[in-house]
């Protein structure tokens, strides 16, 4: 069988001279951005595709990177490999596929782990606060420096799908389609108040040091952690959690060898599955006959989920910037095109003139379809030509990240049908 | 218009020398257990209802306080007041009722914040994990020294409905009625994550010192902070919180004025309609030409959600021990009757004498209609006696802690027409 052939990604930076406004009413005076590029360009420059992320993902979209000795260095995909590569949904044979990291995030782009030209200090809690709309500002200026006029399609998925909404509203003229997977016109009070936990998590973190640990050579790495680990239940459905973890324990242990707990992932004692006799307590009933396995523990791990969450925070706290982590569930929290039409968000999107594919995940309960479906019918309101595919996928808001054959099938058929270049 | 009769409520407290073995395989030498009752004992000693409390309640369980004057203390209301009292639901003009506090919690039974006889330290992470089948055996004892055999009714609602489930496993001869409100036959993994999230962050505050804080002379506010706004996020509803606080801003001002931000809950400034006027950039959209009313602040407080979220953190670490939270929190996990059956709920359940009032709330996502649904079924298969309803309140969770009307009435009635005395 022929191997597949290998996108490799080669990440690229373009510095900007000119102040970028901020909707605050800050600005950045000089800022990079990090980029990379899937295919190739064609001579009518009428088939780039921008794929904008969310909280935690880059400019590296797809493809792997290469070691120096040429070879694939390991786990290095990009985050929507899955769905975009040659012969992929989005098929970069065909589209010239665009990635990019936005303004203070921490992945290479300007942010708030680099220093303030104005004062020659590393930003940190300086860094101003950016918005849906700011990062699109920037973006259209990375594709004026690509001499790109205009996007074939804007793609993203959840605060990526917000970016892709903003385009068609900041640069109608721009976009010809919009995809805007698992994606919401704004946050609940609900998405609203998780964001907050997690960064009152991380602002209350001792090390935090109100956003200038740097200087103190220290990471809140606990609220870090309590923020992913937040997060994670968040982006998980309860059926794919109960079906991955249900209420299975690490390695369970018999309560008399508390004091010699075998090491998390350690097998289980051979005696596992040896009961114990309860207490004998007069009037017990048969229940108690019997004890679980459990370790009865109240700070170390018990049930495997624990330890799956455990290990997701250490893992995010050990590459991500809190003050970042601020900043992008803030962007989060701003974004609301409607706000400023009182709420209504058939006027707000009267002034899109892309055609639009919108997907959404059943099981999704941070961006449910009811949040895609007022887009979808507000869309409608404005007489926009709009697709819309609601999968049932039983992994929550993660499935849009996932490989999932109805998903991928929409997108690319959205592709190879509508999508002319 | 009479005044309807106040319920004085007056905390007492019995002391047990004998030993309690736990399902831990640890014991507790002796302890004592805070409680209330209201109304009278019959003759027969027939009419006695024990209410077992959930996370953060306690045996104050209806009536007022009254200060040295005599005077009703303010907010001295029990956390079932709107259930429990002379003409109420449970009427305790009929009925015993009796409140107790249970075994490794704050408020005056025997719990981490108290001396262990055997050291003569504060018992702080030493205090051993409790069950809710130990809760179930130490109100046992309790109800042998107030002379009760038998209950006339068992009741409570989340964590206090899984002990009233307990009561009549395990002793069911003792049980007549058992009362589940908002519960579950056990945590689903993704309960247990939300546990998890608020103990790590109680657990990983420094100022926690691996649970013997005490002795340090410090609380670890900052965890208990966290944890009670991520339960605070999930005993509401999504739509509940949208009505309630929706995207509504604490006090807009304007970007200029930021130096100078007015107090929380402040009044808005005179100019809070006037919207300032974009930074003109090239290509921007109309969307662009008008700014929220926002602080663009990653820090401080921007949505209303935010304010009561952080309000309700800051109240509950000035109360609340955060060891018994790790020890409530765990009893919830631990809970799973079914677990020494293979996971057969029903057979689980066989055992059960009582006749059962099952009630549940269509938007508690936390423990959902479908939860109560699984113990319906189960006492079904076993022929068991049960009512079920299911009460369509936006409240979320919280629900069973409100005074709905569809909901009193229900269980008004079931103790009128069933429970005999």
């Amino acid at each position: 069988m022929p191997t597949a052939p290998v996108l490799v990604a080669k990440p690229e930076s373009m510095h900007f001279a000119e102040v970028l406004p901020l909707r605050s009413g800050a600005s950045i005076r000089a800022y990079d951005l990090s980029y990379e590029t899937y295919g190739q360009l064609n001579a009518d420059k009428s088939n780039a595709v921008l794929i904008c992320h969310a909280l935690n993902a880059s400019h590296h979209v797809a493809g792997v990177y290469l070691d120096e000795a040429g070879q694939v260095k390991d786990k290095s995909e990009g985050w929507w490999d899955t769905m975009i590569g040659p012969a992929k949904p989005l098929d970069t044979n065909r589209f010239f596929v665009i990635g990019v990291n936005n303004l203070g995030s921490c992945f290479g782009s300007t942010g708030p782990m680099q220093t303030n030209p104005d004062t020659g200090e590393v930003y940190g809690a300086d860094f101003p606060v950016v918005t849906v709309q700011d990062w699109v500002n920037a973006q259209a200026r990375l594709l004026d420096a690509l001499g790109i006029q205009t996007l074939a399609a804007v793609m993203g998925g959840s605060l990526g799908g917000m970016q892709a909404l903003a385009w068609t509203l900041q640069y109608p003229e721009r976009v010809r389609h919009a995809v805007v997977v698992a994606s919401a016109p704004n946050l609940t009070a609900e998405n609203i108040a998780f964001n907050e936990v997690a960064r009152r998590a991380i602002v209350t973190d001792p090390d935090f040091h109100g956003g200038h640990f740097y200087r103190h050579g220290v990471l809140p790495k606990r609220g870090l952690r309590i923020a992913r680990m937040i997060g994670h239940i968040t982006y998980l459905s309860d059926d794919v959690m109960n079906e991955k973890f249900g209420r299975q324990v690490v390695a369970p242990t018999l309560p008399a060898a508390r004091g010699s707990l075998p090491p998390e992932g350690a097998a289980a004692p051979a005696d596992r599955q040896s009961r114990i006799r309860g207490p004998g307590l007069d009037g017990m009933g048969a229940a108690l006959a019997n004890v679980a396995p459990y370790r009865y523990t109240t700070q170390d791990v018990e049930f495997q989920i624990e330890s799956y969450l455990r290990y997701q925070g250490d893992k995010f706290a050990e590459y991500f910037d809190a003050n970042t982590y601020l900043l992008i569930t803030r962007a989060l929290d701003y974004f609301d095109p409607a706000g400023e039409f009182g709420g209504d968000l058939s006027r707000a999107l009267a002034q899109a003139r892309a055609k639009f594919l919108l997907v959404s995940f059943t099981t999704d309960w941070r961006f449910s379809p009811a949040r895609s479906r007022e887009i979808v019918k507000a869309l409608l309101d404005n007489q926009i030509d709009v697709s819309y595919a609601e999968i049932d996928a039983p992994h929550g808001h993660d499935a849009f990240l996932l490989d999932d054959a109805r998903y991928m099938g929409v997108v690319r058929s959205y592709f190879k049908s509508k999508v002319t270049i």
